[in-house]
């Protein structure tokens, strides 16, 4: 997806919010801030929002000196999500339809995010959810949710990638990739993260907290921005990303990098700033399982 | 005021609002916010919002080569207001505090601004003032709406500076100056516009189509900027300024660039945005009648 004008004022909100989260001093924040200032006019529609956010926090974490500012954040979403794990196992084994339901727990567990705007509540949003109220899913546009095309694509690939995103959105992938392995032991998963800090992404140690290693195998994409960005990722990444038979795309900012690229893609996210909403014409808050 | 960090975003929403509205191409938005992104290393937090927003609108002007972008939105809420101005005087005229009435419904007008974001609803946010919701006026904090103050200051001041601020806000200031002029028809009272077209905000001929001329000299304070910066006021309304018993500030934009001077100032406007509520610690949508 390229950036859109309201991506702007959008990156100096969230420049200004992880100087907070950093604690770093009012000067110091309103350095960042001109840094990124900076940065606008050299920087391209034709580009991917991630690309700009990489650059926002690049340059926070060099003003604040430090190496992941999101690292309480991060702690603080493990132990939420952790604590609720046992609940997401039930709600999946009560469930009449398992797969679906754990598809909808792991697009749930995208709102636990530090780079749109976080004024979801993470308990509420999953009761909408699992009520399947029907603007949360959109039915009218079957486009957006296309969890019948996933099921088909799902029991004949052989090889899956899935790409990670926010910590303790981990532990709900968790949930599913779970329930993929129990219902297709054979299948070889793959889990990729981002190669280093990049606001509250998971990283290989995150993936393991979330005993994502017990289904899949922990790799990381090389990348360093907040979302997939091909002509960033490591060679090893790269050979992965292009012979797997299904890629599950977890989160906007994977979105956001990937659309305009092809391939055996689903992605699992939820529409979180007016921009997104407005590209795939959805409410804010609306959950998508979109092919590419 | 002085400006705060969580201002520069806004800056960037405001450039982008304006652009759209004066109905540039996608190239020319850009270009305007990469010369708004320049301006903001240079642009100093001692300085007040209105003077970024001068500088904001100024690029928007000249890149877009339209000397008033906001025309068709003035001369719509001059008729919208002018529609409804029957209706405010039979409130003021059924009200058993007639004063209290008027100056409500002048700071209710206030909601017509396209500076700050327009996501209120005039006709609901008036019903909601005129039935004095106890969350519009802050009762528990009788520093935010300080008209006993105001009526006895009123009461004694020969000569009143009543600072207008936006197109159909003037509507409702004519409003209340009537009833001034029907309270004391000897007070000598002078209403000033802005110089030059800036944003929605209103200017002599505005002031004229309100009939505002009825109640009082209509005289610019020579700034072209959404707010009365002293420092770019003509020295003919600086005497003024310094020599009225009462001065009436309407507006956001006149309180962020007058808050810090001195002089028997009140204040009458709505807070709009999150950084002025959290300034005054009061709610968004809260009526403010403040004296300095």
């Amino acid at each position: 997806m390229k950036t859109y004008l309201e991506c702007i004022p959008c990156f100096f909100r969230q420049a200004l919010e992880a100087s907070q989260i950093a604690g770093t001093s009012i000067v110091k924040q309103k350095e960042i801030l001109d840094k990124v200032a900076v940065e606008i006019p050299l920087f391209s529609l034709a580009a991917t929002p991630p690309e700009m956010g990489r650059l926002v926090h690049d340059i926070v974490r060099k003003i604040t000196k430090k190496k992941d500012p999101y690292l309480k954040v991060k702690a603080k979403s493990n132990k939420l999500a952790l604590g609720i794990k046992n609940d997401l196992k039930n709600k999946v084994r009560r469930s009449k339809n398992r797969l679906l339901t754990a598809v909808e727990l792991a697009i749930a567990g995208n709102i636990i995010d530090y780079g749109v705007k976080n004024t979801l509540d993470v308990n509420k949003e999953l009761n909408k959810i699992l009520s399947k109220e029907e603007k949360i899913i959109k039915k009218e546009d079957p486009a957006l949710f296309q969890f019948k095309q996933f099921k088909s694509k799902l029991s004949k690939a052989k090889t899956i990638l899935y790409l990670g995103d926010n910590v303790g959105e981990t532990v709900f992938d968790s949930i599913l990739l779970e329930e993929i392995k129990e219902m297709y032991p054979e299948k070889e998963i793959e889990y990729a993260v981002r190669a280093a800090p990049i606001i509250n992404d998971a990283l290989a140690e995150d993936a393991y907290k979330a005993g994502l290693d017990q289904y899949a195998k922990i790799i990381t994409s090389g990348v360093d921005a907040p979302g997939t960005i091909l002509s960033l990722c490591s060679q090893t990444f790269l050979k992965k990303f292009n012979n797997a038979d299904l890629i599950i795309s977890k989160g906007q900012g994977n979105y956001e990098a990937l659309s305009q690229e092809s391939g055996p893609i689903f992605f699992l996210f939820m529409a979180k700033c007016p921009v997104i909403a407005k590209h795939l014409n959805c409410d804010i808050g609306n959950i998508i399982l979109k092919k590419i």
